[in-house]
């Protein structure tokens, strides 16, 4: 009787071993629980965020679908505190970047998509810019899209900051950094936005 | 020494008994994974789609962010097959919807979005329809974009087959189904695309 507990509680050992260390490896989470814990992250704890980190972001970027493979994109990493800073001043929704560690400008270039179309060039770095909302979440880092197109005043202040041309578009600002944890995800599910079969 | 071989034999024996276990739940793949191994699936085998996998899809499309949480979307979702074979007739990039189990059609609401603005409404689609492609990648199903905006006719076909308003905007057809396989992911990684600081 004592050997078969002894038996069974060294099993349990065992298991307890193995979920113990499979905890301690760097375990992403799954797609679907990142889809709905992303959130507009707008508090940051101002630590810095590593070119690796944002290596790994960009290629997520990358990733997004485009119209006929044009890729009418391309993205300015900035981690430059001054250029963040400054940033920070002139667009008035997006005071967050002073504690920021980092921001990706996704940028539209219509010149190179499908047709030449803008509006092509926007759904393509739209979905970019969302993947990039997704990865920042997947690796437990924080982010938030402001906007800048379609606002004349702020793609001015952009382009003017950071040398963009005037046939680019620039869509966001996305400051990235380490959360502080008080932004929490929104409920948006509503079953009277489907329609099923028509309208 | 008997006694200790037999010890560490039942340890083994417990992890590996913890591992098989974990291995027979439905796990989902990881988020960066999902990014990357997402793509255009134009090859599907006609096997129909539940109502319950559209419903994970569509709870997924509605967490994307929105401008000032306006959600200027709403969401067409079609399994009957006389539908998706009539959107198939009309819309020339859409063909594969004859195998598709499903297709959800994502509309931008100008009127409900900040502003009113038709360019933000179209950008919070974009990103819930990037959402649906990606929730279909984790789910092991397969999707492509179809673009129906900004292309006049594309649009007016849509509305005129599934009676949308004149005042919404049909964004994209996106067929749904289980991949034959024969659809491979991209890569679009361009280091080029990348600016430092400035652009």
């Amino acid at each position: 009787m004592k050997k078969a507990i002894f038996c069974i509680l060294l099993l349990l050992a065992g298991a307890l071993a193995c979920i113990f260390i499979q905890r301690g490896a760097r375990r992403m989470p799954d797609a679907l629980s990142v889809i709905h814990n992303r959130k507009s992250v707008r508090h940051f704890t101002g630590a810095p965020v590593s070119r690796a980190d944002l290596d790994i972001i960009l290629k997520a970027a990358m990733a997004a679908p485009t119209a006929v493979n044009m890729q009418p994109w391309s993205f300015i990493s900035i981690t430059d505190r001054k250029i963040l800073d400054s940033l920070s001043g002139v667009l008035p929704y997006a005071k967050m970047l002073d504690k920021a560690g980092a921001a990706i400008v996704v940028c539209a270039v219509p010149a190179k998509a499908f047709r030449s179309s803008a509006e092509i060039a926007v759904i393509d770095s739209t979905c970019a810019g969302e993947n990039i909302l997704l990865a920042v979440e997947a690796m437990g880092l924080g982010a938030v899209w402001t906007g800048v197109y379609p606002e004349k005043d702020r793609m001015d202040a952009v382009r003017s900051l950071l040398g963009v041309p005037d046939d680019i578009i620039p869509l966001n600002v996305i400051p990235i950094g380490y959360p502080t944890s008080q932004d929490k995800p929104k409920d948006k599910f509503k079953a009277k936005n489907i329609h099923w079969e028509r309208w």
